[in-house]
């Protein structure tokens, strides 16, 4: 029965499109808004509008950044012979999160899918072939999924570096038991890694 | 080992404070927002200015508007024999998706609480004591939460009806078994006040 749609009912749509946020959620997002202070609504609009006009690739490594180059690659303290390949910006965040390593990372914007059209070309690949070439990484880390693309992505990127002759140890994310996992639930393919991969005691 | 604090930082902790988003949900809002369409974020950000900007309590019912009266009030082809009243405007999206009632509304923007120093005066109360002397309504219908403060609310305001010899019949919601519920599960509470609301089959 209501005569015509508000800014209420339009914004409850506009966060219902955001990942994760139904429109139950949507609506108790919107009423809080409105109930909220002035100030953190215009914050948020600000700095929502303020992360298109600011944010950008790193010309270095391609994580989003404000500046020309990001933190991570313009830290000269950071380990320079290691170099960790992720597919997004946001997987950065997840290993920094572990404090369990000081190198330097290159994001791939995406992972190889043949089916989906995604080659080479479409993603951050031959930059970082360069980056190999010109600078002094002794290891390469492949952060990836454990996934069939994940997979493809770095075996197809660590024959390429082997084609051109470089002298870089490949490496990627061990595969095994989840800490605090139980044997029970692991499978079958997790637990065959966790065998061929397995640590001395 | 990160520099400075950047937008995206910044962003998340905003998305953060909002009801039930977490700081994982934020980061995915953000990352999405920075893959998203430049328009898209635009929107959004320009439509939680506006809503600040344009919404504000209707002059009748004290329901978000972005006129002077809102959509619900000026519509005369609802019932006018009823008025149903709510805690918060949200609650009227909830009863309208109903389809079951078509009278008018008022929000009273809180239940009474004496501990929190929340009395008639700090509510929406004594407008709708107004509406209903000058009005022709012939029902108050209170949709509160079944609470001890939605209870003592009504309990309340049903006694200042009567108190100005208001000649207006008050009702609330019925409570009782929750549709495809099961009586094993009923609180004792409910099913006591099932049995005294029985209706006939």
């Amino acid at each position: 029965m209501k005569t015509s749609e508000t800014v209420i009912d339009v914004l409850i749509k506009n966060f219902s499109s955001l990942p994760g946020i139904g429109r139950k959620s949507a609506s108790r997002i919107v009423y809080y808004l409105l109930n909220a202070d002035k100030n953190f609504s215009d914050t948020l609009a600000g700095n929502i509008k303020l992360l298109k006009d600011s944010i950008h690739s790193c010309a270095v490594c391609g994580t989003y950044t404000d500046s020309e180059v990001c933190g991570t690659c313009g830290n000269p303290a950071r380990d320079g012979n290691l170099l960790c390949v992720v597919e997004n910006p946001q997987d950065i965040d997840i290993i920094e999160s572990t404090g369990a390593y000081e190198g330097y990372y290159h994001v791939l914007k995406g992972l190889l899918s043949p089916i989906d059209g995604i080659g080479p070309e479409q993603l951050n690949v031959f930059p970082m072939l360069k980056r190999l070439e010109e600078g002094n990484f002794k290891e390469v880390i492949f952060a990836l999924n454990p996934s069939v693309e994940g997979e493809t992505t770095a075996l197809y990127i660590q024959k390429m570096i082997e084609n051109r002759g470089m002298k870089v140890k490949v490496t990627r994310l061990a595969s095994g038991l989840p800490v605090g996992g139980d044997l029970e639930y692991v499978d079958r393919m997790t637990l065959t890694r966790s065998l061929l991969g397995r640590t001395s005691v």
